[in-house]
């Protein structure tokens, strides 16, 4: 049921078409995040418009609101949110030690508090998996303890705990219609990352994640502990680099051999009333784009890019209507999207080491004013 | 360039065709609301395909923010916002009496302090009809004095006055790809309302507008003033109801030999999660709604019946998605839209006099549970 074929490849870059339950996904592939069952401000016919394939949703916010068992009694995410194309979960962990309350760790599992309403809960492995499973996602994930990368001592033992909850969630699985893949983890310690390559890949799941990066780290320490784990990962298994990222992040972590993404930022941003654009990152809001006829990009082809002004949308900021939010998700989502199509074609064509630089030159100044905020909730 | 066609008639029902520089209307037509350039939340694409035709704009707040000059500068308020069917705009008379902060009148006009930041404004026939030149509507409307309708001294007085507005607002306009309409006043007083009609007949524009009525009086004194007021105007023109309304008032009004109607109420009611349906108007945040797997309403051809259950939309509400807003103003205006292309078929097989009982029955569940705010804004 799920499968995966590489059908280029240029250096570490790859090209490739994992085929899950719900249709084919071309990677490399971008995905937006829906966290509570909706990517903010947009319908799905939006996102399939915007030529969206892959959304995620997250399983510590599903199972706090509605519930795994009401979207179950619904007929699973896809149904219950209505996506016809793949969809992810993650786990919940990384959810459960940023966002919860307060939470105890053991070796068995994690209790926490509620963000909503302080309400104790305990999730361990097998209960994750339960979840997503009631979710009914295509991809699903191990549970995982993600730790300070600062923080090396506390990195080994996070990592050590993440190991035996990626061979009990491998257990816990059950349904043959989802594929689980394992997260590697081990801060920003290359023997300790290595070491979790190694492990995670020895699993065999049909995909493997990379996560606890963007969340602290700097970029060099990213792209490093990258260059430690694609390297030892399976060829012929999707790579998924957990909530990453910036344009530049994407066309970074493709040339490094990742081939799934999946960030808030661009619906973030756009919340923020700021757009990716091949001048550089636009904050709409700003009074200069008052009388300005032309559009956020002019070479972006979103529904936003070829139908409004940036002065009309300066003035749904500065109104305080929502459509503004709304038409900035779909063109910074469509600029990730269309990146994503954009480098499979040259990596098809066997150019994209040739394009690599002129890409990063273009989406630079959209890296490198990140919103002060972990981008991978 | 204006040309307005009766196709059918059933008593004093008529379904006809309003001929307009951006194309025909058909009527009876009910307008939603883009009071600040835009239909709250939705896209022009989204309005398109629930079958809106014509949609108003409010020149109070244009004026104010971004400004009519701004507008003129973007190429006129179709461009600005992307709109690509008929618009009209209302003089603001309405809004400054309403919504601005102080008001000081005199027989010229009005001087006001904006509800934005307080600054000071004066309109007079003549600038609401620069303003409404420069923002370009295609039916645009004569400058007005709306009186509290249980006051019927100061009736009178502002009917004597909206008289010589519409003089000054005919004379003052000079653009001959907009239609304006003069607005009928008088509050509840028989003896004004026919005298308003006969006087706002005589100046011959291409439509005239009933103003003044779902601002405070009774249904059953807006109904004694809509037939002491339609049998008097001329037969060959539109008849605009302004600021109304329910589906009750639209079923109502069209018996009574309006055309025209525009209202707040569904974008607003979707905003306070509610819903218009067959069954009477139902709020999705109700938990009754948690599990239920059936669409808003099961005779609604919108894209959200078409698409969500009522469970996920009570989802979007508790979890304070934004898409819940979207969502249900799509399906509160395809529920007035759909009325009007229902009730034009009746009108014109001879039928209506036959459903509108069985209308009236079908959605007055809808109408007796208003919120509690005026609508004409």
């Amino acid at each position: 049921m799920f499968d995966f074929k590489i059908t280029s490849q240029n250096a570490r870059a790859r090209a490739g078409v994992f085929t899950t339950p719900h249709g084919s996904l071309q990677t490399p592939v971008f995905a937006p995040v829906g966290t509570q069952a909706t990517v903010k401000t947009l319908t799905p016919a939006q996102l399939v418009e915007l030529g969206a394939t892959l959304v995620l949703s997250n399983t510590y916010h599903l199972y706090l609101r509605p519930g795994d068992d009401l979207v179950a009694e619904l007929g699973g995410l896809h149904r219950f949110m209505r996506w016809p194309h793949p969809m992810l979960t993650d786990s919940g962990g990384y959810q459960v030690f940023s966002l919860a309350q307060t939470r105890q760790i053991d070796d068995d599992g994690v209790t926490f508090k509620s963000h909503i309403d302080g309400s104790t809960h305990r999730f361990t492995p097998e209960r994750s998996i339960r979840i997503q499973e009631n979710l009914g996602a295509d991809i699903i994930m191990a549970f995982d303890e993600c730790s300070d990368p600062n923080d090396h001592e506390y990195s080994k033992v996070a990592t050590e705990r993440t190991h035996r909850w990626a061979e009990r969630s491998v257990r816990a699985k059950r349904r043959a219609d989802q594929a689980l893949f394992g997260i590697v983890q081990g801060g920003i310690n290359p023997e300790l990352r290595a070491k979790s390559a190694q492990f995670i890949s020895s699993l065999n799941t049909p995909g493997i994640a990379i996560g606890g990066l963007s969340v602290g780290e700097t970029k060099d320490e990213m792209r490093a502990m990258l260059d430690v784990v694609t390297p030892i990962l399976p060829e012929d298994k999707p790579r998924y680099l957990m909530g990453v990222g910036t344009p530049e992040d994407l066309i970074d972590g493709i040339a490094r051999g990742v081939d799934i993404f999946d960030c808030v930022l661009p619906t973030r941003l756009a919340r923020h009333h700021s757009a990716f654009s091949s001048e550089g990152r636009l904050n709409l809001m700003n009074a200069s784009f008052a009388r300005d006829p032309r559009p956020i990009d002019a070479e972006c082809n979103c529904y936003t890019c070829r139908t409004f002004t940036r002065a009309y949308i300066r003035h749904l900021i500065v109104a305080k209507e929502l459509l503004a939010g709304t038409l900035l998700s779909i063109h910074n989502l469509r600029a990730l999207v269309r990146l994503m199509e954009d480098i499979r074609i040259y990596i098809s064509e066997g150019t994209y080491e040739d394009h690599k630089a002129s890409l990063l030159d273009k989406w630079e100044n959209n890296a490198s004013k990140n919103l002060n905020v972990p981008l991978n909730l």
